[in-house]
């Protein structure tokens, strides 16, 4: 791949905050862990969380003092550089709880205009989902290979991926659900390494409800990266969260859109 | 583990049976692949489906010409030995064409009775999940662990598993619901990895229906030597398919199956 020194700086710096998750999550993963529930809803709210964040930052604040740094778990640091570093120390906590395989270690860089940057780590298979200006790509130990999203352009040949089949409020779920029965298949569960799977073409359309800004900073940097096209529901930058429709295709993405907005 | 000579040899053949679906399958997974539609509904039977029961078979039809065979893709073989193989290459279809990297390999084997030994493979994973009079355990490489079910009671604390929110018809759906509204957390779309997870103690009840006997064969045998507890929805046994409720108490157990039949 072809990089400019700006951005081997940050894929290095990304890369060290990713291993530093790594190991943090890894250690808590199907171990036995408390699990507080916050408020009336099950949130759970895990210690691995919360040190693979310090981790994380300790490192930003080593490496990018400059830079500001928004994450899941602690206070936002207001940085003056221009460029926040979006964390998301474990996206898909419920998953990590259950031990499935497809939570993942978020690490985003964006800019006043939107994400320049994005990692998915998934720690216990051992992947990297990758993007930014110097393309797209995915590596597991020495192996390597581009990401490319696929090429299909309907709803009927599409699979549609979301993490909860609820989709956030009542009108929201049941704007998907128009969008879902309109798909080849649909599937659930599989947080950001759904938008992983759509960056590698394997599926083709990820649409989730009530997001934050820092479960979809990174993951739009790599879908982009790997020729997809992210937005909200209104069709408007998705990086500050709320609702997000990924897309293969521009042809697929005005389709479900239409729907979601019937 | 401490195991007799009938059990080695059984696992010794169940190894190279999954060892080689394992080539097969991962030689075809996230790589493009044509998707036959059955009938009406979308049911993805895959080159890779073939190949690897055929490998499967091939390996038993040397090594136990003895013993019956039922797998998912060719005609069932009787055998006259009393013991039967269970195969299913790729339990999980829509999950790897999805990418997700939660399918399984499937090897059972049952007698008159019901079954005796299963394995689960998960190969992009890694991992192995085994379980027959032996014990139950977990290998991934070099690690190794000894698989237990969780000592979860109650609907209030027990996370559920199931593939599709739909399980089944819609009466088995309202039934699976209503167990669900009382657990603590609801997670879809694993296959025969939600046996696995249940068998590790990182969840505490898998409810399903619409199985095949191949389909389950192998999760029992290792969800029971896990020291869980499977049956239909009736409370009898489950191996021949159709609904299906493993747990990781009787407790537990009892509380769903009041549920179900409510």
């Amino acid at each position: 791949m072809k990089s400019e020194p700006f951005d081997e700086a940050i894929r290095a710096v990304a890369h060290k905050v990713a291993d530093a998750a790594r190991v943090v999550t890894l250690g808590h993963f199907r171990r036995p862990l408390s699990v507080e529930s916050k408020a009336a809803a099950f949130d759970p709210v895990t210690i691995a969380d919360r040190e693979a964040e310090a981790a994380m930052r300790a490192i930003l604040a080593e490496l990018r003092p400059d830079d500001g740094i928004l994450g899941e778990e602690a206070e936002a640091v207001a940085g003056t550089s221009g460029l926040t570093w979006v964390l998301d120390p474990i996206d898909g906590t419920r998953g990590f709880i259950s031990g499935t395989p497809t939570w993942g270690v978020l690490v985003g860089l964006r800019n006043a205009e939107g994400p320049l940057f994005g990692l998915i780590d998934q720690p216990f298979t051992g992947e990297r989902f990758e993007g930014g200006s110097f393309g797209a790509h995915w590596t597991r130990g020495e192996e390597h290979r581009q990401l490319a999203v696929s090429e299909t352009r309907t709803l009927a040949q599409a699979t549609i991926l979301t993490t909860f089949p609820e989709v956030g409020t009542p009108d929201e779920g049941a704007a998907f659900h128009r969008v879902a029965r309109q798909c080849q298949l649909t599937r659930y569960g599989m947080d950001c390494y759904a938008y992983a799977l759509l960056s590698g073409g394997h599926v083709d359309l990820v649409i989730e409800a009530g997001l934050q800004s820092y479960d979809i900073v990174a993951p739009i940097a790599v879908v982009r990266a790997a020729g997809g096209i992210v937005t909200d529901w209104s069709g408007n930058p998705a990086h500050d969260g709320g609702t997000c429709i990924a897309a293969a295709t521009p042809e697929l993405h005005a389709a479900a859109l239409a729907l979601l907005n019937a």
